[in-house]
């Protein structure tokens, strides 16, 4: 097996878990958000920052790799880990949501899906076998099963077709996977917000026995107490004894949401597209950077942080960058919101290490977001 | 005094000379090349990385800092080294170089320029008064004056009216300058392509006593050649104790035929902006990084090179980085630029510590230009 999860800890407040994953290159605290670095870079950053602010594990996209440079360049490279200069664990994701957002560019067939390159409108083709050979090539730690990602909102029995061709997909991926030894793929449960078909797709991916699951199919545009239900009946259905992964999840409430209802991984490209807008989380709340009333703010960014743009920078420097368009300001801001966020999860970790994650979220609320929502 | 200038040796095989430049935040050795960091950022790099790729100085626009955020703001933030946090030596230029750049957008009189921002197309107003307000407020160590830096070609009259204007505004720079303690203000030598203007402008300038004096007009599209001839009949002029400053000068075979005549200080977006656009100096010659050669190159950009781009990456990967518009193209080209210049500068002050800069001048053009030119 290529991995192995190790539970430490269960909340006594809720459904979290605390636990580490063992993989080929290394070992990650669970509950962990991991950072998206789509095109073999998390956007703006060296692997050396993103190391100082403790990242574990980054993910990257299979679709935009697959396109651009190519899984064969990657694989001549020495793989992606030494492709990218990054030599802690990986997951690649399968380019499934990535294809099917592709909406009229794409035609999904049982075999696959057929679609045009963003970059060039080339004719591509993924299939369960061909995204599978492409991470192989790439040497994730982690892969992902291609599937198919049902839009928000969708009728039963589109959902039901997708997720059972989900689970024959998976079956194939499981079938064309190379390295199972170094390389662990992990199965994606479908079924909407239809409760008897997350059953349905959890019964017939558990039979096919895969080292992690993942929830797919949330955070498509549903309101997000509808995808904490969800979360709330289709978690507990899964192994105790394997990591659960919750995709594209990225706000803050939505990361502890997601923790007290026993997720263990998370990724989003949130926090470095939103600092490329100047767009901050703080432990003040959201801060715009380009607002006027920060002109003449010589204070840090966050006061509560210690990451390098808050040490170094005060707000009206970082204004002015993100006026001037200045790289340094996509530079500054993402590293400060990434170390939010891998902070964020030290403290969630230690809350559940303490039983009082319910606890830590009323009191992050609070100051996070002015007032106390329903968990 | 605000600075002093240490001369250590002279070149025994050309007019070079190795020095160093004593300033109020720090000392610098000369001949140096100054990285621009046009609005309180030298873009893509954080003050960290440019310490570590030992720059000494760094220069900073006053055209573009006076337009935006403005130089009240940045006096209230503490001075330009603590807005944007850099200790060591700052050199800011006039903005008399950029206002005359606007064309059509900009009106001499003998007050000032009046002129249009680039940015927001508002009436803005420059005289050696304001140039020289706005460089106390910044607070870097060397200022240089308001001088009107005539075009190429242009004739006598023309150069011979500009040079005189430009000998009064220097007048009137030193009389409004309120810092001579703390920040040296350095006289601009004018009087274009002209034998007998360059040496008007000289006589009348060292009247006026400057600590350090610029070789104005030179590289606004004249040939090399013909800058290196007005270099040759105008540094000899200049006093022996006091640093000489050639600006807007950054390829390499421009800086050791500067430093060959008496040059002690550059300054050029060149490594910059040339990185962004996927160029780069390496031992071997320019490397255009999204040549088709370089796909399956998995060897350094330059496998003499010590930068933290050279030990950490391939070319295949920065040429797959540059082709995805990634902002860490920008980062790792500026930084192997700017380290490759601010080396050479380095190999340029041992050979004339070992008094060789002519053989040193022979060997690297050999190697980086595929000839020798006539020096």
């Amino acid at each position: 097996m290529a991995i192995r999860y190790e539970l430490i800890k269960e909340c006594k407040q809720s459904g979290a878990r605390l636990g580490r994953l063992h993989t080929p290159h290394g070992v990650i605290n669970t509950p962990i958000f991991m950072p998206v670095g789509t095109a073999a870079t998390v956007k703006a950053m060296t692997p050396e920052e993103l190391k100082e602010m403790d990242a574990e594990i980054i993910l990257s996209n299979t679709y935009h790799l697959f396109l651009r440079p190519g899984h064969e360049l990657i694989e001549k490279a020495g793989g992606l880990h030494k492709f990218m200069n990054w030599d802690r664990p990986i997951l690649t994701d399968s380019g499934g949501f990535q294809v099917f957002s592709l909406g009229d560019l794409r035609k999904i067939t049982e075999e696959g899906v057929e679609f045009r390159s963003h970059i060039d409108g080339s004719k591509q083709f993924l299939s369960p076998e061909k995204a599978t050979e492409v991470q192989n090539a790439l040497g994730s730690d982690i892969m992902m099963a291609f599937d198919e990602c049902a839009p928000y909102p969708a009728d039963y029995d589109y959902v039901k077709n997708s997720l059972e061709r989900t689970t024959r997909w998976a079956k194939r991926c499981k079938d064309a996977h190379k390295n199972p030894d170094t390389q662990a793929l992990f199965g994606i449960v479908q079924g909407g917000m239809y409760k008897d078909l997350r059953e349905q797709s959890v019964r017939e991916l558990l039979e096919l026995d895969f080292p992690g699951y993942s929830v797919g199919g949330l955070s498509v545009g549903e309101p997000k107490d509808l995808m904490n239900e969800v979360l709330e009946y289709t978690v507990p259905l899964l192994p105790k004894d394997k990591p659960r992964y919750l995709m594209g999840v990225g706000s803050p409430d939505a990361l502890i949401d997601g923790v007290i209802r026993g997720i263990d991984m998370f990724d989003c490209v949130l926090p470095t597209r939103i600092a490329r807008n100047g767009q901050c989380m703080t432990s003040q709340g959201k801060v715009v950077i380009k607002h006027a009333k920060y002109r003449e703010d010589f204070t840090p960014l966050d006061p509560e942080c210690d990451c390098y743009t808050c040490k170094n920078y005060t707000k009206a420097y970082l204004r002015h960058l993100y006026k001037a368009n200045e790289i340094l300001s996509a530079r500054l801001l993402s590293t400060h919101n990434l170390h939010f966020l891998i902070s964020l999860m030290k403290d969630v970790r230690q809350a559940i290490m303490d039983d009082r994650l319910l606890d830590f979220r009323e009191e992050f609320f609070k100051k996070y977001y002015g007032d106390i929502k329903p968990v």
